[in-house]
């Protein structure tokens, strides 16, 4: 939850790098959105499609780009990017609440780890042996980091958060609640009908400035460490194999599903449901759209392999056609095939 | 888990509005399947279908329709629907386990939470400042319930369940284990190659008599709220993203996936693993079968997506032609067209 | 996390039945990959295909099978079968961390359960009333086990798992953070336009040598037990609903939906993402390729029905020809059935 603060639009502009058109002392408490903000908030403008929405708004002011601005009634701060300026702006006026340094009498804490003076340790959360949490950082209810686990400065977990052995978080990350971060990775060889356990001794390591959604899980590595660069930001129920390494600032949508090994470039963007094979290859920029299906290796570009639906009817038919899809193909070649012969011939 | 209660045909008959044909005084204990009841079991008939199983059975009694009553050997119960009938009947021999009113000692509990004397707070429960508890209600072990969260009159949540900041949850709900309510919404501007980070100051609201599987997550909102109707039923693992409304007794299976901001209607039926985009509409009464993909807003109706598996070869044929689909349809419609110019020629 | 241990290669030949060709007073320390590895550690060849990689090898010694001996610059334990045989190796050099006997003082255990003194009982777990926990088991940091829950000797259990009322994990079991067992099973009775629930009065069994990955969830079922049978292995985030049988040594990869009451035999591979419908027969030994959708019964074999990622454009044109197929090939065949219509004419 976000606290609530408020500005004088001149320290806004000043703070989000604005030019400001319009009343410099009017002050904003709130973000909204262009057809509902009212006095004391602030809102944006995404270019000229809202252009009836921004001559109505009843907004104090609006963050909007250059070319919106005659078309503005409220005071304006003018900017490159609006949407981008927007954040930064919600960010200023809905800081996260703040951290409340100390350990609570209830979390279960071993003497050899290091908690820095400045972290929020709340109820029940237990740290084992060699563990390390950094300077202003808030470990939530519930929380459990085993042996050796560390997370860096200004990193927030959310509830009932695990981060295995021996596995790192690095600084002003936001690991919402339930996640499972170092669960064995899924190794097993074939032996006589069963399977055989293989020991996953790599561990977890997430960069910088990372934000990983709730029930999310992300295994430890094989023989190697699982590897999430900095800034990626990950939704909710995301599965990530072992030893998947994944670049800077990729984005990786809830319900998706990255198979061991796999290597997921820089800005990427991988969106809702997608399932990517194991060991595979996917080139930095690369994006690939909703319940898609990977199964190789991808050169920079976008991909999709999802169906929308169609009434169930309709569906049916189309789908029992892509059942016979290459008999039928086959068969109308053939078809059209006998018919040239036998124009030819006459 | 559930208790078992025993009870004569006569008073069950009554408590769920049956005409009673048999023995009275017959006494059952359990609800069972209509082709492995015994004595002391009382079952139902799902329809003619089942007559085979019905003229056969070793159940006490038999809630079935006015048609199938001539063909029951044992006690009957008959109603207009069965099934219905059955459900109630069951939860009358099994009702929930009674609540212990109380709070355990372990239960970490701000002094400025308000917590109904009649309700059952387990151990290691957290709840945070000016927090809610409903009577008759029931929290789970490892429960965390965040700043100004609520829940209302007989609520049960199961063990380790989150309840994010200033996020409300009805009567009568049943929040199952693991479930995260409350985690931000995934919200972030592009900014030169980053992801600046939306704050999500909205929370989540969900109406009475809701049940929501393990380790669903149901994000909060963005400016509004994340709102789930009366009578809505969620299976585990759902994804339902920021800003997301569904409508009353609409129920969602399974891993299903719904984008934020989508508006699903009443008395829907999504299937498990069905994705919807983000910002769509779909109507009240509408029914999406498993593992369809949705990206477009759908007026009430059936609608369908997905591919049934074939044995790998023929599919592996039929998945080469449809990569190539348009590029084929297009050969295949040309030389039909020059066969008719030929023979237009000639 | 995993322990290291030191081993000669006569020792460690000897434990996995290997036949030692090299230095047998040589130590390895460490599993390590084939390209990788090097002094003190011990990899294995897959077959030929790597003798590349394998006349390069830097390590201490390599697993490998007759035919790939002579290739081998190092000590080598020649095995019939060097995947399996590497992962017994694997797990002696790493075996999982020893167990610590005993009750951590925060634990809160129900005087009714009964705890084996030589189980090891994590901070905060809270254990109910007539449950039993067995010798040598791990119950880590915030797990829940409910009134009469049970797990057997030698089983693990990771931070924050629920296993719920009645239900029963066999010996030797790894459940990995955030499992969910015994949640209710979604089953509901519509009721005039309401949903009706049906108590869920089944429990759930998993039987000896399973692994359960991170935030899966697995139902009680609805009369009868959902049943897991031996040496099972399930990975992160997979949904098992209610009254689900699984057969032994079967395995299912991330985010597979298993739909109630289906019944999935022996020595089965169900991949990432694949849904099963409800109520179907799977056959031993079948294999279903990841992202399929099954909704009929299945014969032993191998299935499919996912679609690989093709570029957005060319997708875009294939998948609207595939909403249309049907229509396209009616009239297809029409043009050409006109065609040699004309034809025969002349």
């Amino acid at each position: 939850m976000n606290e609530h603060h408020t500005m004088t639009l001149e320290a806004l502009a000043r703070a989000i790098g604005a030019r400001l058109v319009g009343d410099a002392s009017a002050e904003v408490h709130r973000v909204a959105a262009l057809d509902e903000a009212g006095s004391g908030e602030i809102t944006y403008c995404k270019g000229r499609r809202f252009r009836n929405q921004l001559v109505n708004t009843a907004a104090t002011a609006v963050i909007l780009a250059e070319a919106d601005l005659e078309h503005c009634p409220a005071s304006a701060l003018v900017v490159d990017d609006p949407y981008a300026a927007y954040a930064r702006a919600a960010r200023i006026l809905h800081p996260p609440r703040p951290v409340h340094p100390g350990i609570h009498p209830s979390a279960v804490i071993d003497p050899s780890a290091q908690v820095a003076d400045s972290a929020e340790i709340g109820p029940r959360v237990v740290i084992g042996p060699e563990a390390h949490i950094g300077d202003h950082s808030i470990v939530a209810a519930g929380c459990v980091l085993e042996e050796g686990a560390s997370i860096g400065e200004g990193t927030r977990l959310g509830p009932n958060v695990t981060i295995g052995a021996c596995c790192h978080v690095g600084h002003n990350c936001i690991i919402h609640g339930g996640v499972v971060i170092g669960a064995d990775g899924f190794g097993f060889a074939p032996d006589q009908g069963r399977w055989e356990k293989i020991p996953q001794i790599g561990a977890v390591r997430i960069g910088n400035d990372c934000e990983i959604g709730a029930n999310t899980c992300i295994d430890r590595g094989a023989l190697h460490d699982t590897v999430i660069g900095n800034g990626v930001k990950i939704d909710n129920l995301v599965q990530i194999g072992h030893n998947v390494t994944i670049g800077d600032h990729t984005i990786i949508v809830a319900c998706a599903m990255i198979g061991g090994s796999t290597r997921i470039g820089s800005h990427c963007a991988v969106a809702g449901g997608v399932g990517l094979a194991g060991h595979l290859e996917i080139a930095d920029g690369t994006q690939i759209t909703g319940m898609s299906m990977v199964a190789h290796d991808l050169p920079a570009g976008r991909y999709s392999s999802a169906i929308e639906v169609q009434d169930s009817r309709t569906w049916r038919k189309n789908h029992a056609r892509l059942h016979r899809l290459d008999e039928t193909i086959r068969k109308l070649r053939q078809e059209i095939a006998e018919l040239q012969k036998k124009l030819d011939e006459e």
